[in-house]
């Protein structure tokens, strides 16, 4: 039995492993409270930890950046794993280490081993992943190896500004406009400067003329995509590029990314997180032996 | 006896004329209450409505958009301020109109008094102004008119930033980098696209290298104020600048147009406010005679 984790800026997935079943955990709740990590997984896993020895439990998105493995890097497998030593002795808690960059500065945080998951399902595949999320994490992939990446926090300003800004009468929080978010992402990939400007006018339109929340959450996203776009233009230009991500925000990044002739095919993050936690299961397997 | 009001983002400034005395009143607590403005006025100016006549409350910043005078136009003067119908019958509170523009959509309410002051004293004056503040606004001035104008919610968007993202860490509440904000608004205005990835390279470095939260702080808003210079570019370009405002955000404002060799004299905004509310109330007695 050993136990997969991966957590991610919304919430930890689990899944216990028992010979060949999966066990889905529910663990969301425990990531967004201030309890640490080891806590969290301690009570969670409690029922699994009878066995003579040690519980193994492979996590990603917890490793500490003094063991970030720099770029050109295969994502890091299991065998890299650091031992977390603060945890119930029952558990043989190992983090996957993350990958960092210098230059522009950046990392990935449990982001590698989605990559992983990918690249073992597509051992072939050059080009480039777009991972989805609060923050949004474009990954190029070449020969099996994270060659270089940028982290860009559209998703996040698009909260912070739908939701605590000046604009947040404005902004809905739901509904959509597809031809507002086109007509935004590519306003903004060809005038990108303008964006803190063109931020403004969407508030005066609403004061002046009719207010429209789901056109202006339509227009907010896409002017912010677009910025991401115009900047990450080296990633996805003449590239094969997949989307790694469900859901609304994933489903507007590929949208976008077809305004630009670019046919991105969508994966689940959830999938690849633990697809790439068994293959660094199995690695460690493989040390061991 | 009359009093002028002046209605800003983070406050309101209310100063009693009676004969020559002058006497300013501190009201900022009043605004970012949700008690209504009529209220909040009725209550501060309590004694001084004492006498036969109504007291006359001259009032900008509290205009309704319907009445916002399109550019492009003179400041608003007295003779357009609209009877506020709601309030206390002791007074006879009047709001100066705001100004609207269509294209882009924006709109100025309260700074116009603030022009309407600045050109009271610089009658001559041809050029543009830059008031800061929470949004700042780059109003085109000539022959005495409004000629367009463009918001920007730059230091909304570097307190949201600051305060509430990601980067809350690793940002200083206090503290500054002369040098890494010159830097920042330089990179931000020849590459602006680039913001929203540069933004997590700062939290990057706080978190792979030696954090340094003044630093962080300065290039936060220089990257913000950069983007800002670049999409103003046709207000200040070969143009007579000058900021209106005092503190640290203005003082920021100057130091990133001297980097771009404008030399823009710095003006008091509620010394502005109050002689384009005291201009308002001369242009009034005129009408009223």
């Amino acid at each position: 039995m050993w136990v997969a984790v991966d957590i991610q800026a919304r919430g930890m997935r689990v899944w216990v492993h028992d010979q060949d079943a999966v066990i889905p955990l529910e663990a969301d709740l425990g990531v967004s409270s201030n309890e640490p990590l080891v806590a969290v997984l301690g009570r969670l896993l409690l029922p699994y930890v009878k066995g003579a020895e040690p519980l193994l439990v492979l996590c990603s998105g917890a490793s500490d950046p003094a063991s970030f493995a720099p770029v050109p890097v295969a994502p890091p497998n299991g065998g890299t794993a650091v031992q977390v030593q603060e945890c119930d002795p029952r558990m043989d808690l190992r983090a996957i280490s993350g990958v960092g960059q210098a230059r522009p500065s950046d990392f990935l945080s449990g982001e590698e081993t989605a990559v992983a998951g990918f690249i073992a399902a597509h051992p072939k595949w050059d080009g480039v992943l777009c991972i989805t999320g609060n923050h949004s994490k474009w990954v190029h992939i070449s020969a099996g190896e994270i060659v270089s990446f940028q982290t860009f926090m559209t998703t996040e300003m698009f909260e912070l500004l739908a939701q605590r800004s000046s604009l947040a009468g404005d902004v809905g929080e739901s509904g959509w406009d597809s031809d507002a978010f086109a007509l935004a992402v590519s306003d903004a990939m060809s005038r990108p400067e303008k964006m803190t400007a063109t931020l403004f006018s969407l508030h005066a339109d609403a004061v002046l003329k009719d207010p429209s929340p789901a056109v202006a959450r339509a227009r907010l996203f896409g002017m912010l995509v677009g910025m991401e776009l115009a900047a990450a233009r080296p990633y996805w230009l003449g590239q094969n590029v997949a989307v790694i991500g469900t859901g609304d925000t994933a489903d507007h990044y590929v949208a976008a990314l077809k305004g630009q002739g670019v046919i991105a095919p969508q994966l689940d993050r959830d999938k690849m997180g633990l697809e790439g936690l068994r293959a660094a299961f199995m690695s460690l397997q493989t040390n061991d032996a």
